[in-house]
Parts: C-alpha cells; structure tokens; sequence
C-alpha cells in the first residue's frame, strides 16, 4: 500500500509528539520537526507509510540518542491492560462463544497505536472492548477465520503495539494451537511491541516469540532476518495485527488474516471499510 | 499569537486540501505539498500561525496561476447559508432577545473555517447553530459587547469567512449602528471572504465595506492598507470574528472583541477555552 499526501500531517504529528518524548527543548524538538520535513520532501512516494515513518523515526533516535522515545508509553499500556486482564478474561469466559470474543477483543486491542492516534485514554480502550461486543466485525467472517486456525499446521502471528499485545496473549492462550510462534519488531519504533513486551505479557507459555529483525513499524519483508522469513514462508497461516502490518503485506499473495480497527481515511478508502470499525480482512492469496 | 509546533500538520493538510483544488495531477498536488514543508522548514516560528499560512497559500496561488483557489468553495458555503437566511432571521426576530441571537449566530457561523476545518456539511452548519442557543458564549459577556455597541462612535467588523459573511450580515443589519465599516481581506486566501462576498451578502444596505490590503488569512497590520490603518486606529471598537484575526491581533492594544468558534487544540490553549466553545473574547486594552 502506497504512501498517500494524506499520510503527511499524520506522519508529522507523530514526529512532533516523538520530538516532544525525547526532549523538553522548543528548539530541539523544532529541529526534529524539520528534519522529518525535510525526509518527507525527499521521499520516494511509492514506498509505503511505515517504510516512510521509519526513517522519520530512526532519524529521531539518531539526533536525540535515546534508544527507545515510546519506552515509558509503552510501559503505561502494558500496565494498563495488564490491570483490565482479569476483566477481560471474565468476559471471554463468560460470553457464549469465548473463542470468538477473544478473536474480538485482540481486533479491539488495536486501538491502544500511538501511529495512529495519540493520547488515547483507559475510557477509550473501554469503549474499545464494548465496541466489538455490540458491533459487528466487517470484512471478514471470524469462524471461517477459526477454522483456518483449526486446518493450519503453523501459524505465525504478527504483533502489533505495546499494550495491544496482552490482548494478544489472550487470543493466542484460547487458540490453543500447538505450533504457533508470534514475531515481534526486530527494535523498538514508535510504541511497537517488542521481544520485551511480548515475555512481559507471558506469551512464552503459549506460544515461540521470534523478532523480526527490522525497525519499520510493519512488516519489511525485504529488510526481515533470515529466521523470521523462514517462519514467514512455512507457516500456513499468518495473523497479522494493526494498520502497519496491513500497510507493509496487504499485497502479499500469502494466507493472512489482518486483524484491526480502522483508524484513519487512508486506510477506510484502501479497504473500502469506515473509521472506528473492527476489521478482519483476509490476503488475496 | 506565536506559531506552534502543532500548527505544522493543520498547515500541510490546508496545503493538500488546497493542492487538489487547484490539480488533480498527483505529481504536481505532491510538488505543491513538498514547497509547503520546505516553507516551514526554513520559517521564522515567532510569526503567528495565518503569517505563515498567508506564504503557503500565496505560493499555491504562484506555482498554480489560480489566483482564488477556493472560489469554489467560497461560492458554495455562500450559497448554503444564503439557502438557510430566512430561517435563521426568523430565529433572531422569534426569540426572546432578537440582538443576542444575532451575536450568537454570528458566532456560530464561524464554523464556516477552511483553514480549520475542512469537509464541513450543511449538518455541521445546523448544528453549530443549535448549539449556540443551548449553549453558553464563553470567555465574555454578550451584554457589556452589545452595551459597547451602543456607546461607540466608531465600529470597524473585520470579516473572517466567505458563508459565514452571510451571518455577520444578520449581526450588522440588527445592530443597526449608524457608522459600522466591514473590513475584508484585500486579495483571496483560503476561504476567506472578499470584497466580492460582503457585496453578494447585502452588507452595502447597512455598512461601508473595505479591504484591508492584505493577502494574510487574519489582520497582519504592518500589512494593511493606510486607508484600512485609519479605520483601525479611529475606530472606538473593533468587532473581530475568527480564528485568523484572533491569532493576529490578540496581543493589540485596541478595544476588540473577538468572536469566534474554538476549532484548535493550540488556540483552546491560549485562550484557556475547550475546543468546541463559542466564544467571546474581549482583548487586553
């Protein structure tokens, strides 16, 4: 999926709250803001917009040296799911299908994704949550999805955000499955979940974590390790969660299901699906 | 007013939305976006927000040959409200106080702001309007404003918005104040009403009507017109509707009130008012 002139104010309000993460100095952050400016007028527009935020944000970590801008957000959504998890695994227990509510709730998850909205609250995660009870999921049909699941030998299941990912680690716990390996970002970028993230949620009870040896905030194939193309290419199925994996593979002639909230106008008109929907969206394999 | 840094992404949205008025060749919309990040990139930050805005959209104006890019647009939200006049009279003459109706509407009718807000509908415009008869005005009180109606020997009304001009006409036919001048901009910029829309708007029958000089999307004094700067000195009040000639002018030392919509995060900052408030703002004099 291109790059679209739509993506810039959005590219460039998430380099101002970068900027704003890494420095307290008006004219430092100004610098950062000018930088990213300057990357986007000479940007190379067929590329797709995670190629394009991450330079944005590799150059962020060049001019302040700090590793990881979202460390502390990052933090604040794990915490915070972390303190909803109970909660949420009464309501996967409790509901009729639990199978189909954990599918549910890991589409809601996606909304805690500072790429795309910035200063989400715990009243809009909950909103979230009560959104895929009451709405329908578009695009897709969840017990064909399950039954992929059921048929597939090896899955392998693209992590998306920090926070997020405790949702995640609830689908993959009810799913079962016996070969299942998540892959997260090679480094940290944006509030992307990462090797950390991934043992900090317990995931490793349930499933392999590999990273994918890349610092876009989606899915490079060309810039991925060896080891995760190994995973890519074998597994018979790929979950792939959030906009920046949608971005990065939508074109991909492989089995995957995207699982995410539509966020932005870019996004609604390249899938044909409104904002604020929860979406599971199968490849054209 | 300074320019934020928020300002930046408003900024470059304004610049694609004004892009794609005037081509819809991609490679050109995208030249046109690229000149607007090499325009802030290199701008002097201590300028206020419409000073800069007034250097991208000239250069639109330039790179394009159209010298009224938002003609359109202009003609269409004229048009709407013009559709909506005879309703919204009947609102002011049917309510208990026909002259703070018309003040309130005025404000309403500020929702009218390419520069803030783009894609607005005729609902949008319904709704601001309800919204100012069950909600409060904030930031000033409408009843000292009309009491310095009364007393002023001298009243200059700087315009904002073409559609909204239609309001501000509603305003001055009920003030009926017998030496009332509306200032407009001097040339096209955004959406922003011309000498051409204060005369489609009737304004002639109950005020003189200027231009203030200047291309600028608000009153940037070192720009204006001598004839316009006697005016403005002369003058005993001055009634400023919108965003622009808030952000330009909130730092004179003038008896000005301003009435406006809050539409931006950076100017419910500086006025201390949440966003989505209609506003009445008297000016530090």
């Amino acid at each position: 999926m291109n790059f679209k002139l739509d993506c810039v104010p959005c590219l460039i309000r998430h380099s101002i709250e970068a900027a704003r993460f890494v420095s307290g100095d008006e004219s430092f952050q100004k610098k950062i803001v000018d930088d990213t400016l300057s990357i986007i007028a000479n940007a190379d527009l067929s590329k797709s917009p995670p190629a394009l935020a991450q330079v944005v944000h590799k150059r962020i970590r060049e001019l302040s040296g700090i590793a990881d801008p979202y460390k502390e957000v990052k933090l604040k959504f794990n915490n915070l799911v972390y303190s909803m998890l109970n909660e949420l695994t009464a309501r996967i227990d409790h509901s009729p299908y639990p199978l189909r509510s954990a599918v549910k709730l890991a589409i809601a998850g996606n909304i805690i994704d500072s790429g795309a909205k910035t200063g989400l609250s715990e009243t809009d995660i909950k909103d979230a949550v009560e959104s895929v009870f009451s709405e329908t999921v578009v695009g897709g049909d969840i017990d064909e999805f399950l039954g992929n699941v059921v048929r597939a030998k090896s899955i392998l299941y693209l992590a998306d955000n920090a926070g997020e990912i405790l949702f995640d680690r609830l689908l993959i716990e009810k799913l079962m499955h016996p070969n299942l390996t998540l892959a997260v970002r090679g480094y940290p970028v944006i509030n992307d979940a990462t090797e950390e993230d991934a043992a900090a949620a317990g995931i490793a009870k349930f499933a392999k974590i590999i990273k994918n040896g890349s610092d876009a905030p989606g899915t490079l194939l060309e810039e991925c390790s060896e080891e995760f193309m190994k995973y890519f290419n074998e597994a018979d199925m790929i979950i792939a969660k959030g906009q920046g994996n949608y971005e990065t593979l939508s074109d991909e002639k492989k089995n995957i299901y995207f699982l995410l909230r539509i966020k932005c106008p870019v996004l609604a008109e390249h899938t044909g699906i409104r904002i604020g929907t929860n979406a599971l969206i199968r490849s054209p394999h």
